[in-house]
């Protein structure tokens, strides 16, 4: 069953399938964290975009002169594409249905991106089910393509210096770092997120710069709830700009 | 010159002497964090132990059969080995004076260590000025070994599955994460630590296991000081313990 729902950001309206993946608070924390990455006039992407929800906020939050997004899925790409649609925002976000792990993917487009954002499935080839695998299981498992994959792709397309921003979960960030640097993507800033302050965090975003140099700039950690079950301030804040 | 101060943890007294480097919160929260990864009648070891401080700590907090400290200077080493007796400790605690970089330091215990500690320098190699470098300067720079060597050095004297525990500074985070996987220390627990609430990390603690499969978990911050700029209650119970 489809839903459209108004989600802020300018106005912007979603069209989601609700027996899919719907998109979470980690897709607008990503999209406001990479903003701040946003230099005035670049080419930007999203890789695994679902239903394109990361290029519509980026086209309110940032100053990208155009935004991708690539998505596998053949039903999460028509939804993304309605949507742009939906927004008036064609001349604008281009939405390119393929597969993370193949090397042909906007092979013309090399090294010619200056943001790239994902926020890739979190759980590890090996660990979830792979048979049969829905729309919601594609978007969460790591069925189509790996962390490596992802990284790999994001180096591949950016320009040197660069900026990409991934949301992950804090458990595979040796796995995460690994992979940067392998494909020389410096990890240079981190956000922890936790769910309040008395919890561990279960939520990062990283920033690299393709061929940066050595060392990691960590910031405040992100409360996503305070002691009453609200949204904090800072989130309201994210939500509301 | 030289003082003793009286360290609390079952009425330790440690000599330092006020002209080079002396022990800070840094060398306590990782005692106390090591403490939780010893299993009982391990050998435990502290790379690079300046006065003997974390011996000393780890004497009164776990429950290893021996623990060796490493230091490469002279008057630390003499204070250590000071520290020792001073506390009635000569047969449970040996110090050791060597090079963390010297392939050749200790290697009839290779493999033999249930427990390594380590607080290295901070401060990268070539960042730092490197002529002329005094005891402070040797204790927070990589004047003499560099980080990799520390892990190198972890890697070769701990026995399989054995642990491996850190204070370091999150800058270095990848560089830290990138020796750990080099030599097959997989990085398991992390810890950030912050000045106080309002502050982004400037410390974290690893936690590593030799030949341990992947998946890292972090604990929930730790903050040293707080609203009113006294110890935090958990500050207070870890000096207490």
């Amino acid at each position: 069953m489809e839903r459209i729902d108004h989600i802020g950001f300018g106005n912007l309206r979603l069209i989601q399938d609700t027996n899919a993946f719907c998109y979470g608070v980690d897709a607008v924390i990503l999209a406001h964290f990479a903003a701040g990455f946003c230099k005035p006039a670049v080419k930007a992407l999203d890789i695994g975009t679902g239903t394109g929800v990361i290029p519509l906020m980026l086209s309110h939050m940032c100053g990208a002169s155009e935004i991708v997004g690539v998505e596998i899925q053949e039903r999460s790409f028509e939804l993304a594409n309605r949507n742009v649609s939906l927004n008036g925002l064609d001349g604008k976000l281009r939405m390119v249905r393929g597969d993370i792990a193949d090397a042909g993917l906007l092979q013309d487009e090399n090294g010619s991106f200056g943001l790239i954002v994902s926020n890739p499935p979190y759980v590890k080839k090996s660990s979830g089910m792979t048979s049969g695998a829905d729309a919601k299981m594609i978007a969460r498992h790591e069925t189509t393509a790996g962390l490596d994959a992802f990284v790999e792709t994001a180096a591949r397309l950016l320009k040197p210096m660069g900026s990409f921003c991934m949301v992950h979960r804090p458990d595979r960030l040796v796995d995460i770092f690994d992979s940067c640097r392998k494909h020389r993507l410096e990890p240079k800033h981190m956000r922890l997120v936790s769910p309040d302050r008395s919890k561990a965090p279960n939520i990062v975003l990283i920033h690299c710069v393709k061929h940066g140099g050595p060392n990691l700039t960590l910031f405040k950690p992100l409360y996503v709830y305070d002691e009453s079950g609200e949204y904090t301030t800072e989130i309201n804040e994210i939500y509301e700009r």
